[in-house]
């Protein structure tokens, strides 16, 4: 180990640094203001748009052996990939559950890209944020001080999480050493059928089985029936199984439905078992003057998931689950090494550490687009997109009720309206692929992205509202297009499509 | 929904976007400026220093109602948290195994941040980017263009991942409908004992519980023992449990030591198992020419997960895990509802979707700052840093050995030097403590961060170089301030810390 100047100054030029950083400032300005006019130009733009078969061919090479200029890649990719995305930053972006972003988050991740914090754990700053992050959520759930949190990719691990500390709370014997075949009686779960996939996929990976997470069914309202849950936990006892663990669903991903919280919250209390809350994106409703008290029970669950990344515009990727019982979210996870013995002084302090929540050992500084986003708009801005969301699908509703050759599918109770255009003479499975059919040429045509469900078995037009762009204007054109584009492909579809009797 | 232009211009004001986009632009560029000052300052700093009691109160606020100004809020990211990270973008950060981060990464990560893509599935380009990416590990390790992958947080996830692709695959009965309680022969897994507490953590997850995995004791040198995991196997499949999976280590998390890939294979493959490497961080040495060989029989694993966010040295997180049998990855996670079928046409198309090959739906677009990563510097100058770590390894730990006041505690294998300072009648505990303390000192007084873990029971300085900025002169330093403190501290130590016999 030499100590000549002359060779340090070499070794130190052998690092990923640039030559020059000024020039490296200016290949981040032009970068992003790149992007930047993008977001701008936006309402100018397609919704979507297919990526062209040159691209994906342009994304088929080989591992580059050598290096490129930093602008050349940049330059790549403002002419490749920054007009292909999602189409999730439009106005008239209704698809699935996808926020749009918002610039002081989306600073927030270039801040943490630079920085390069792991929040696995150990004693800094990014910890600290996070912790400030989760304090907020508390705060705005009604969890108590001593509740625990986790930042986490997004509702799916948040409930992989949830589910993980539930079972572990619940199961008879030690099912982390044991493993779930140890448990004495099976352990078994109860959700509404409109319950998110998540759920039972959670299930699935933690070892209980799909088969383990009963599917309560809904009223006509989309919500759990509590006195067929009431049935199923008889059932289920008197056949020997143990049931641990109900996840209500506050906003199910069809149509929006809220879950009686604070019923079957009485019911787990009653009955000793783990209450957790998918909150995705309705969770958040909590904040509206509106919602607020159909969704105030949430306070009294044991774990709550949720996204920051739908209903407060959070970049991608970014959720949080809250844990009611700080002991047995730990319980659940902490298992350290020597390696990764704490400190009392320095850098390896800082207990408690974030790995000890959650499977991942490794974790960014997701904390900071959170950060950001909530610092600069402040929650009550963040409210009221919420709150003009649920206001805009009401009026969705209205005017889709309005409307001889529009139906609503289902009520319209948060932000998510289901509807379909109705063309005379058509089959029932016509009138499905006509509606399929609609969104694919909204979305090829790059006027609006809904996508379809299926609602009691019959194609949907589905618009979910988590979209602080849209204007009432986007959502006026988008019914005008689907109406025009309903009457131009019923016109033109083949004459088998049309039933043959009992229509005018 | 009323249509006047006027009404519309108000409704867009509402929404979180900046009333002037050339001020957005103004205040990315002066806090990237700063972030990026940062960093080329970074050696003038301390590698470490705790966040002071102030911050941290600052980061203790209630949720915050109101807006504040984003520049504002950038001013505060700048004084309260910037200086207070992680450390691991300082060139004499060594501890546990941190990648330092790159800007062309950051960049990558920047526009992800301002795009927001959701990778979960969909037709768009974020994932053309991605499985870009993917077969570009595929190259590296040599999978087969017929395997599968995904990118994740890290190599804890993909271990998850990975591991329950194996659960289905090596299962007797449908153990994602029935659950581990379903399986007529306990499923069991191998692992060195000094494999990472991750591949615990997902055996526990999981549900095959903790002791479902068999630690099979190393040799000298640290890597599994052959014989060893040939007895305990036979013992198991006569008790009665199914041995499933065995998981090698390419760079054990202690120190640095890769198993007998090639051989272990070899025995997988006729006994049935599914052959799991956690290549974390040691796996990418396959890339230089002097472990090529050792590494080559990665290819022949039935999973590999392994992270970008270490060596390759991507912000922040960021790994991946590949799957040689694409539908026994897929097998294992797919399960979409009506609200998530596919499309042949418009942004529902794209099959096949992310979210089949892992927990997640949501996903962010975390394949761009790899590809910028790979794009700006080539794998050839990456693998070139690998290399570079590796030779310092063994020169630090033949500097070590030239000390008589110095031990080395492992062999120095590929970039790990675990070592501890001698003092002259100290006995076993103390010495322990003095070593802990040496490494609180060099991190409090911001020297440098090595971590500490145990030998063979004894307290290690341990010194990771997964560092693109370290030099020679770092490593010097390093070792100097090692002994200087480790004399004071001796000094200084109380009279009972010092051993009553035997000792000159």
């Amino acid at each position: 180990m030499s100590e000549e100047p002359d060779k340090d100054a070499a070794e130190q030029g052998a690092s990923l640094d640039p030559a020059d950083w000024e020039v490296l400032k200016r290949s981040f300005h032009a970068a992003i203001d790149q992007a930047i006019d993008h977001l701008r130009d936006i309402r100018r733009q397609p919704v979507w748009r297919p990526t062209p078969e040159a691209v994906k061919a342009r994304l088929r090479v080989p591992l580059p052996r050598g290096p490129e200029a930093l602008d050349a890649v940049a330059a790549r990719f403002a002419a490749d990939i920054l007009p292909y995305g999602t189409g999730n930053l439009h106005p008239r972006f209704f698809g699935w559950v996808h926020g749009n972003a918002n610039p002081a988050g989306a600073l927030g991740e270039a801040l943490a890209g630079l920085m390069n914090c792991n929040v696995g754990g150990r004693d800094h700053v990014a910890v600290y944020v996070e912790r400030q992050v989760i304090e907020w959520c508390k705060e705005i759930f009604g969890f108590p001080a001593s509740s625990s949190g986790l930042l986490t990719s997004g509702t799916s691990m948040g409930t992989v999480i949830a589910l993980a500390a539930a079972r572990a709370a619940q199961a008879e014997v030690d099912v982390r050493k044991l493993g779930m075949a140890a448990s004495p009686r099976p352990l078994v779960g109860y959700a509404s059928s409109e319950a998110h996939s998540c759920v039972a996929k959670a299930f699935d990976l933690l070892g209980f089985g799909q088969e383990a997470l009963r599917a309560v069914p809904v009223d006509s309202e989309f919500r759990m029936s509590l006195p067929l849950l009431r049935e199923k936990l008889a059932a289920d006892r008197a056949s020997g199984f143990r049931p641990a663990i109900v996840v209500a669903s506050a906003g199910t991903v069809n149509t929006g439905a809220v879950d009686d919280i604070a019923e079957i919250a009485r019911l787990c209390r009653a009955e000793g078992l783990w209450l957790h809350v998918d909150g995705a994106f309705g969770g958040l409703a909590v904040l509206t003057p509106e919602f607020a008290s159909r969704l105030r029970a949430i306070a009294e669950a044991d774990s709550i998931a949720f996204d920051f990344h739908k209903w407060l515009h959070v970049p991608y990727d970014a959720g949080c689950v809250l844990v009611r019982d700080e002991a047995a979210h730990r319980a659940a996870f902490a298992n350290r090494r020597d390696y990764l013995a704490p400190a009392k002084r320095g850098l390896a302090g800082g207990e408690p550490w974030f790995c000890d929540y959650g499977p991942e050992l490794s974790r960014g500084f997701r904390a900071l687009k959170v950060w950001f986003t909530i610092a600069t708009h402040g929650i009550d801005r963040l409210a009221e997109t919420i709150a003009r969301n649920c206001r805009q699908a009401r009026e969705l509703g209205q005017a889709v009720q309005g409307e001889s050759d529009l139906e609503l599918l289902a009520p319209v109770e948060l932000n998510i309206v289901c509807f379909r255009f109705l063309a005379p003479g058509l089959g029932a499975a016509a009138l499905d692929r006509l509606n399929e059919a609609i969104v694919a040429e909204l979305q090829l045509n790059g006027i609006a992205a809904p996508s379809t469900t299926r609602i009691l078995g019959r194609a949907a037009i589905r618009v979910a509202l988590t979209n602080h762009r849209t204007t009432g204007l986007d959502l006026a054109l988008l019914l005008d297009a689907v109406r025009e584009l309903g009457r131009s492909l019923a016109a033109s579809a083949p004459a088998a499509e049309h039933a043959s009797v009992g229509t005018p």
